[in-house]
Formats: structure tokens, sequence, C-alpha cells
């Protein structure tokens, strides 16, 4: 990349600007904006959870309505098929509310989504239509009291019963009943629910089951003990509650069966042998959930800065000393340190989506051809790190832009409360981030040694630590070897030289994982103690390898810019993102000898001359994202409201 | 300090324990621990607003009959005088309902304390009584919508009318309405007004006013209108609302005149001639206010802390491979890291508020004598600063608390989501945190140079600037020196060595910053931007400063401690909280040349160390704060929602 000469804010074409952001789903997100732009206003915040939830139901059934859920779906089943079109769509529902995102995603996502991809013909056939249509609401019962991140230890049990050709769905204690179920407390007909599957004296596993939990009238069905989460932080317009199971019966036939079959006579069979295996390829099935997630969060990261930046341009305090003027707060360095940054990796974690969802889309989407387990391998791994850092930077994000507006952001009608509110059980459900990116820790280590076992991320049978151990040590020295190549001399301007560091921190940050883990391992030390001591360096691996990830989508997008008002601004964006993660590990940088003293203290000239640059252009920015107007109207930004004062 | 040896959990002494952590007002805190045992629990968290203020009104009232609220007053005027009791009661309501909290504070510490502070007589006979028994209730309207933190220059006006002796009230614009103002949507009958006096041709700066601002009945008073704020973010059971005045007059008297009059004729007279330096006189009367927002921010962290490790050690994931029994969340060093590095930096917070509250007291207490400038002005700077970094400490660490606990964290049921949300804008209430540190470092600047202009942050004039040069210019070529000293060769398990790092950041920082703006004041160069640009390095000296007051307090609260047992834990926990600070600031210590980067990868080992050691102390450290068991109680912390599996 060279360095694009900058036009002034006006000369920037917004068109081409839009079409840059839009990407490849253009079209969907065309539609979606004029759709919420059509649609209800922002409930009152002062609604009972009751009310709400009723709304939120109400929206859903205007939202079956515009046809957008059943694009997602398989043409064999009356969809679209357009996976990456829905997923987009879905991350725009974030700039209005979030609860119906949710309920949405519960719906189609989850419940519709387990059914389609878990299921067989039969469940196809029968329930996938009014599931599309909204006519049977249902519920995604995974997550028990106990049991969260390990779903493979899951204590629902479905045990067969040859006798009536049946299973029988059982909670056998508190702790394994499902929890913060969406549809469970009010609306839900139907669950699959994941449990795990006994038959005679096998058990191999959890697997999926569809099983009533009301009738046509709303009442439990026998057995079905439903209880309500009741007020949560925020998305009080979903009816998340809780199920048990008391000897529960469901025909055989309600197995969601694509991945193991249990006969007439009790007897199981599945095309995938291991039972791990077969599991984590149930699980990677629902890679669609996490990807929607991290879209949901940057539709609302997006929306906060768009709102902060439009009251930091009008919000003025204190006057500057020569002209007796009030400066607006967003020319305070301070402010724009806040909030710049912020914004530069909001950019680049659209763009990072959009890959995603492209190469979702390309594996998902009809005629697509079986997946590669390799291609599905890696889009696992990157959900899973692109998901932790998109709902972290949304958490942090917003709370920023909350503070930045100081007692008006923490107005409700302001609407910042709700973002963060809602988007806060983002950083801990589907996948809490923490346990995501051990997860992809691991896999990289996988990848790095090819012979660590897969499944649980704790859980690395001796045999293989032991293996992991020899072919470490012989990595190791590789890696000590690339620690003393020369890239001195080049400035933190230079494009190649910075991203070099991200890459080289990726590389040397799962080495250093590695060399704390392998002699340790190779000592035949207790495993947990282990791997639990390299935890935190584990979780440094993850994050800088999500890092590359990002500034390589970034990069590409803006390499692809043919606009040269529009490339130019975006490059400094990319620079502005890309120095901010240097900043951010500015301590490691220097600890292994990668930035020396003087190079590290060059970072904040650069980070601050980049918001300076780029402050001007601030309102351009976010006005790319194409929020509607009336998603963004509130009383702090009302021109009203900002009438001058008389004689001014 | 020597490193004591540490007995076993179970042989820590509590007693002693809570001793040392309750402190000087331990009478205070037993007291209100009864109160709240006592009192009524958590409301719905689905209560509407107005049923919530109502109850919130209600708790009011129980809380006068406590007698608690008058303990702060002066004895003239039927109070005891026990100003320092009264905050560190305060803060501990931060155990119970935030938006209580925050309607006494509003009620006793700004709408009293500003009749006490700026009244005199008159108004303490006719109002103090009422105020203090709760049958006044009042509001404190400074907060304007468009200015904030910058209150010299609010735009609400009280023009003297020689005519009828009376003053008369305005509101010339919309962003000069009162916004935010508790008390103002529902109770209050009375409000302090801050607004720019008007007498003839003289403009002598912002007083406060006793508006009358309802009748008996609850109607608004002739010309005064009022708004609701609506719904927040959290701390809904305190009515916020907005004042807008049309020409409403008032009697000459309900000037609060302590340090101003007019005289019937309209003559203004002040014991302070110079306006700004009376009216930050008049704010700094006011520090109570920062002080209390500070303590109970302490309050909200150490009940997230204290719910977040019960449940970190009820709630178990994933297997010990070696064992197969699945392993408590905070036996895992991540979570270790989220926690407890909070926790004890949550300890020293609360040792450095019990200093700050002492030194309070000592200034503001009966009998304690006129207060000098300097022990003022440093209380102020302490206040602004303490009050920065623990609301924000608060903010971060409810947040990983309620990450911490996952889905549960995200009920209302379990407490953590009215915590995160009622604290929300404790970050910029009273004074926003960055104004407040830029506050404190141009504070700093003043005391490095003698010669800065006092008041508006940003406001230096020319001369000052100039003079500024000059004096640091002299003081730069110490600093250089300084930096020079040889303290290496010890290494970070050293006490003293990790003491002197915080204090050389301190001095280094500020030199830092100095060096910076000197020379560009000296060329004379626009103020405002060489402030701008220099503005991220004085946020850097504030934090650096508060950094060295924190680790002073904490220190010689341990070093105080004689039982043994106590004095070791908290040896460790002082240990975990400056190594942290160094963690965090990794990056400086290692790019001005002050830690070598083998130190800094030190830093990593050691705090892992120390998670380590004081993992199996976590539960006896946040019961040292005594908080009531009804205050903890909630369903993921229900001992039948724990019931074993069967069969284990």
């Amino acid at each position: 990349m060279t360095r694009h000469t900058l036009p002034a804010p006006g000369a920037i074409p917004a068109d081409a600007l839009r079409t840059v952001v839009d990407g490849r789903w253009a079209h969907v997100r065309q539609e979606t904006r004029e759709q919420l732009a059509a649609a209800e206003l922002h409930p009152d915040p002062d609604l009972s959870s009751a009310e709400y939830r009723a709304r939120i139901t109400d929206a859903l059934k205007v939202l079956t309505a515009s046809g957008r859920p059943q694009s997602g779906f398989d043409p064999s089943v009356g969809g679209d098929g357009d996976v990456g079109g829905v997923v987009t769509a879905f991350a725009m529902l974030a700039y209005g509310d979030l609860s119906l995102l949710v309920k949405a995603g519960v719906q189609w996502g989850l419940f519709g989504g387990a059914v389609q991809v878990l299921g067989t013909e039969r469940h196809h056939e029968r329930y996938l239509r009014p599931i599309i249509d909204g006519d049977l609401l249902g519920c995604f019962a995974m997550t028990e009291a106990g049991h969260g991140s390990d779903v493979q230890h899951l204590h629902t049990t479905a045990t067969y019963d040859p006798a009536t050709r049946e299973f029988v769905v059982h909670t056998p204690y508190p702790q394994a009943r499902k929890t913060y179920i969406g549809n469970a407390a009010r609306d839900g007909r139907m669950a699959v629910v994941f449990a795990q599957l006994i038959t005679g004296e096998h058990r191999p596993g959890v697997h999926a089951f569809l099983v009533p939990i009301r009738d046509a009238d709303g009442r439990p069905a026998p057995g079905v003990i439903i209880g309500d989460d009741g007020r949560k932080a925020g998305l009080n317009g979903v009816d998340n509650g809780r199920l048990s199971f008391e000897q529960v019966r469901i025909p055989r036939e309600n197995l969601l069966d694509r991945f193991a079959g249990v006969a007439e006579d009790g007897t199981y069979s599945s095309p995938i042998e291991n039972g791990t295996a077969r599991f984590f390829t149930m699980l990677g099935t629902l890679v669609r959930g996490r990807i929607s997630v991290a879209g949901g969060a940057g539709g609302a990261a997006q929306k906060a800065l768009a709102l902060a930046v439009r009251f930091g341009e009008r919000r003025r305090q204190f006057s500057d000393p020569s002209t007796g003027e009030e400066i607006a707060v967003l020319d305070y360095l301070a402010h724009q340190r806040k909030l710049l940054p912020a914004l530069a990796t909001t950019f680049a974690l659209h763009f990072t989506q959009d890959d995603l969802v492209a190469r979702m889309h390309a594996i998902q989407a009809p005629g697509s051809g079986p997946a590669g387990a390799r291609e599905q391998r890696t889009l696992e791994q990157s959900a899973a790190g692109i998901k932790a850092v998109a709902t972290w930077h949304a958490t942090h994000t917003i709370q920023t832009c909350r503070e930045a507006c100081g007692g008006a952001g923490y107005l409700e009608e302001n609407l910042l409360p709700a973002l963060k509110a809602d988007t806060d059980v983002f950083t801990t459900f589907e996948g809490d981030n923490t346990v995501l990116l051990q997860l992809l820790a691991k896999e990289l280590l996988a990848d790095y040694g090819r012979t660590i076992k897969k499944g649980n991320p704790l859980q690395i049978a001796p045999l293989a630590g032991r293996q992991l151990a020899g072919v470490l040590a012989e990595r190791t020295g590789a890696a000590s070897l690339a620690r003393r190549l020369p890239w001195r001399g080049l400035d933190l301007t230079d494009r190649g030289r910075r991203r070099t560091l991200l890459e080289t921190r990726r590389a040397d940050t799962l080495a250093t994982a590695v060399r704390h883990l392998a002699p340790a391992l190779r000592t035949g030390n207790d495993e947990f103690a282990v791997f639990n001591d390299a935890q935190d360096l584990l979780l440094v691996a993850a994050r800088a390898h999500v890092d590359v990830l990002v500034e390589t989508s970034f990069r590409e997008a803006v390499e692809a810019v043919r606009e040269p008002g529009v490339r130019a601004l975006l490059e400094r964006v990319y620079d502005l993102h890309v120095l901010s993660v240097i900043d951010r590990e500015r301590a490691w940088y220097l600890q292994t000898g990668r930035l020396t003293a003087a190079e590290a203290r060059s970072v904040r000239p650069l980070v601050n001359e980049l918001c300076g640059e780029l402050r001007p252009y601030a309102r351009t920015l976010v006005d790319a994202f194409g929020i509607p107007e009336n998603r963004l109207a509130c009383p702090m930004l009302d021109d009203e409201a900002w009438a001058p004062a008389p004689g001014k």
C-alpha cells in the first residue's frame, strides 16, 4: 500500500465509500435499511417484561412477513439458500431493537437451524415450513445451569425404551436443568433438547431431540417444568426460561438423526464412529450462530459510535483561551483517543466479518458441494476467535461511547443504555469468550504440533501430551531462530513493518506457549496443572492470531478500493487500527526485543497524529455504515435542543 | 516490610482481619451492617420507574428514622458532626440498593450539604431541620444540558431586582436547562440552583440560590417547568429530572450567602475578591460528594467480587484429565487473573478511601479549626484523582464479575446487573473522570511550576503560560538528571524496588508532560493546541500520581497490622496490587528504560504465582468486607441449586 492523498471531507464521495463498506451483500443491506427505516421505533424503556415480550413477539411476525427469515434456509425446504445474506441482514437488526435480533436468532438461527442441519427429511418436511412462517416457535435447549461451556458433558438424559419405541427425556438433578433458553418462558411450543443418548448399555454422547414443551393453548406438556429466568440486564423482550423434564416421553422419530440413528430395537448407528468427533461435527454445523453474534456486536458498536461521534461534534465544553469560543468535545485529543481508534477497529472488524460470512457462505450455501474438513475447521477457528474479539470490542466500545456522552449517555432516551445492556451477554453466550479463545489456542497448538488430541480444550490425553512434547521440542528450535531475523531499520510509519510486527507476534506467542508446555508435558507432570499454568499464554497466542486475521481482512479490503479519495481515507483508518494494536501490545514488543524503546515511544505521536488527521472525517466514517436516521434519532441529537444561546 | 509466613486459610483470624478492614469507623460499619441486614431486600427488578421511585422514597424515610443522616451535619444545626462516619456509612449503602444511596446522597449530601456549607445561619435555622428529617426534599441543581464539567460557565441567570428586592431566576435557552437533577422529577420541593448572579452591571459569577420548585401539593411553582429524565441505564429509583425557569422571582434572602452577599440596593460584596477563586472555594466545600461517590464505587466493587468469588468456588467446568473430577472455575489461572488482581486493587482502594475520609474529617469535623488552604487543596486533588480511579475500577471490576458468572451473571436475580447499571454513571457524574484527571494534572503542574494559573483546567493565561515555560525549563534539567539515578540490580520480588518504580513513574510522567509543554508555551504557540497535544500525557501523569497515593495508603495500613496471619495475608494482597500496576504499565517502564526486558518478563510469573497463592484465601478476603449475607443471597449461590448429581 502506498499513502494516497486525502481529499477534504466534503470531497469524499459518500456513495463510493458506502459501496465499499456495504461489500458483497450490498443489496441485502439496502433492503434491510429500508425495512428498519419503515419499522416501528424504540419501545418505551419503562415497559414491563411482559409487555416488552409481547411487543417483540409481534415484531417477529412483522419480520416473518418480510420474507427475510426464509432466505437463509435451503431451497429444498422452501428457502432461498442465501446464507451470507441472511446473516448480514441479521447483524443489521442491531441498529434496531436487539431483543428482536436475539429472538429472531433463537427462532430461525438456533431452533430452525438445528432442525435443518441436525435433522433429516422427515423433520424438514414436517417442521421447517411452520418454523419459517413463525407458526411454530421453538427453543434451542442446549445450555444447562451446570454446563454451559462444556456441553459435551451435559447431564440431561434421553433413554431409549424399545418397548414403546420412545425416548425418555429426563433432568436428573437441579444443575442439569436447561436455562437461559430463549422462547422458553412464553412462546415456545417445541424445543431442540440436547441430551446424553442412552440405549441399553450404550451411551454414545450428546444428541439433539425434538421435544414438545407446550400444547396449542400454551400449557406446559406433561412432565415438562417451565421456569422463567425473569428480568435480565438487557434483552428483556426475549422470554428466556428454564426447562426441566420429568421422564418425558417422545417418539423415536424425534431424534434429529442426520449424524446418528437408533433403530426400533435400540441399535445405535452413526457414520462417525468416534463419539467426540461426532459431537464436534454436530456442533460445527451450528457455527452460523457464533458468526451471527459477532455480526450483531459489530452493528451495535457502529451504532454506539455513530451516536457518540454526532454528540461529540455538537457538545462543547470549556473555551479556547485565544478565541473565547467553546470547543467541541471531539476536538479534544483525549476524546479523539477514546472514539477514533475504536472506530478504526470497528471498520477493521466490519471487513473481517464480511470475509467470515463469505467463507461460511462458500461452505454452507446450496451448490457449494461438501465442505472439506479443513475449510470447515478453519472456519470454526476463525468464528470462535472473531466472535470473542468482536463482542469484547463491542462491550468496551459501547461503554466508552456511553461515557463520552456523559449524563446524556446514561438516559435510555438516548439509546446507549439499551445498546450496552442488550449486548453485554454477547461476551458469554454462544461460547464464553475466554473459553473460545482457549479453544482456538488449542487448535493452533494442534496445527503446530499436529498431534494434539481434538475435542475438549482441557482434555489432553497423556499419550498425546508426550507425543506433543517431542514434536514441539523440534519446532522450538525453529521458533527461536525466527526470533533473530533482521527487521530493524524500518520505522513504524512503514506499513510493511507494522504488518510484520503483527505476524511476528502471532508466530512468537504461539512458540512461547509451546516452549512453556513442551518440557512440562515431556516430564510427565500433571496435565491440568501444565496447561493451566500456560493458560494466559494460550489466550495471548489466540488473540495475536485473531489480530492477524483482522489486519488481513482490512488490508485486502482497502487494497481493492479503486476510488482514490475513499482509498486514502480507509488507508488512514487501517493505519490507526494497526497502530492501536501495536500500541496495546507495546509491552510485549518491547520485552521480546521486537521494538526498541525509541520505536515504542514513536507510537504515541503516530496515533495522535492519525486521530487529528481523521477527526474531520469522523462523521463521514460513521455515516458510511448507513444506519437509518430514525434509528439514531434521540433527544441528545435533536436540533431543537441545540438552539443557540441568545445573541449568538 | 518483610515477608511473613502465611498460615492456612482456616488459621487466619477472621475477627482480626475484619478489624483491620473496618478501620477507624468500625462502629459505624457494624451499625450500618445491622441496618442493612434488617432492612427490606432487593426490589423486584421488573418494577416500573414510578413504582420503584415510590419505593425508594419510602426507604428514604426508613433511613431518616435511623438517625444516620443527621450525624453528618454540624452540632450547631442538631447534627453529630461525624463527617467521616456518615461518609463511611453512605458508602456501605452500596451493598444494598444503589438508588437509595444516590437518593440519600442527593438529599443530605448535595442539597443539605449545599445549604449547610454555602448558606448562613438564617438558612440553617429555617431549612436544615426539615432537610435532615426528610420533610423538605430538595435538589442540587448545578448541571445544565450544555455545561456539566465547565460549571463556572453555566448559563442560568439570577438577576437582582432592587425594586422588589428579589432575584429573577431564568433559563435563557434550551442548553441552559438544569438536567439529571435528582429529586426533581417527583419529590423535590426546593432546589439549590446555581446561576450567574447579575446585579446592575456587575456579573460576579456563579452563585447558589434556594428556589422553591413545587408547592405543598406537589404542583410546579409558577414559572418553574419540570421535566422528567425518564428511564435511565440504572438508578431508576431516583427521580432525575429537568428544571427550567421562566423569570422566577425569589426573595433576596434566598441567595446562599456564606461567600458573597447582595445588599438591598444591589451592592455586591464578598470576602474573596477574585471571582474564580471564590467560585472554586464554593465548589471546594462540596468535596464530600466526590469522596462519597468513590466510597460507593468501592462498596459496589466489593459486593460484585464477593458474588463472583463465591460463584467461582462452586461452579465447576471441564474435568481434570487425571482425576475425572470437574474443576472449580476459580482454580483456572485465567479466572484467577480476572478476579484476584481486581480484588487486590479493591483492598488497596478501600484503605485509600479510609485515609481520604479521615483527611476530610480532620478538615470538616467540628472543632477542627479553619482548614489551611494547602490541606484543603490537596484534599480536593486527592478526591478528584481517587474518585476517577475508584469509579473506573468499579465499572471494570463489576463488568468482569458479571462475565465471570456467565449467563447467571446476566440475570437480575443474581444482583450483578443492577450493580453494573447503577454504578455506571459514577464515572461521569460528580465530575467526569477524564476531566477530573486533567484537573489533577494541571494542579500537579501548578505545584511543579508554582506559577500556573488556577481554575479552569484549560484556561491558562498567556502570561502564566510564559511564566510556566521559564520555571519549567529550569526544572526540566533536574528531571533529566533524576532519570539517571541508579536503581538497577534489585529484582521485582523486592518490595522497595517496586515502590520506587511507582514513585519514579509519578515523577517522570509529570516531567515528561512538562518537557512537552514548556518549549511549546515558550515559543508562544496557541495555548489550546499546546495543552491539547499533551492531554494524553497529562492524564498519564495524573494516573501515576493516584497510583502512588493508593500504594502509600495500602502499605501504611498493612505495616500497622500486628496480627501475624492477617499481616502475612494482606502483604500478599498488597504485593499483587502493586505488581498489577507495574504489569499494567510495563510498556512505559520498558520504553523509558526503567525495566529491562528480563525484568518485564518476570512480572507475569510473579503475578501468576501470587494468584495461585491467594486463591485459597479468596473467600476469606471477600468475607472480610462483612457484607451482610442477605445482601449476597441470590439464586446462583443458593445451596438447593447445587444439590449434587445422583450417585455423587
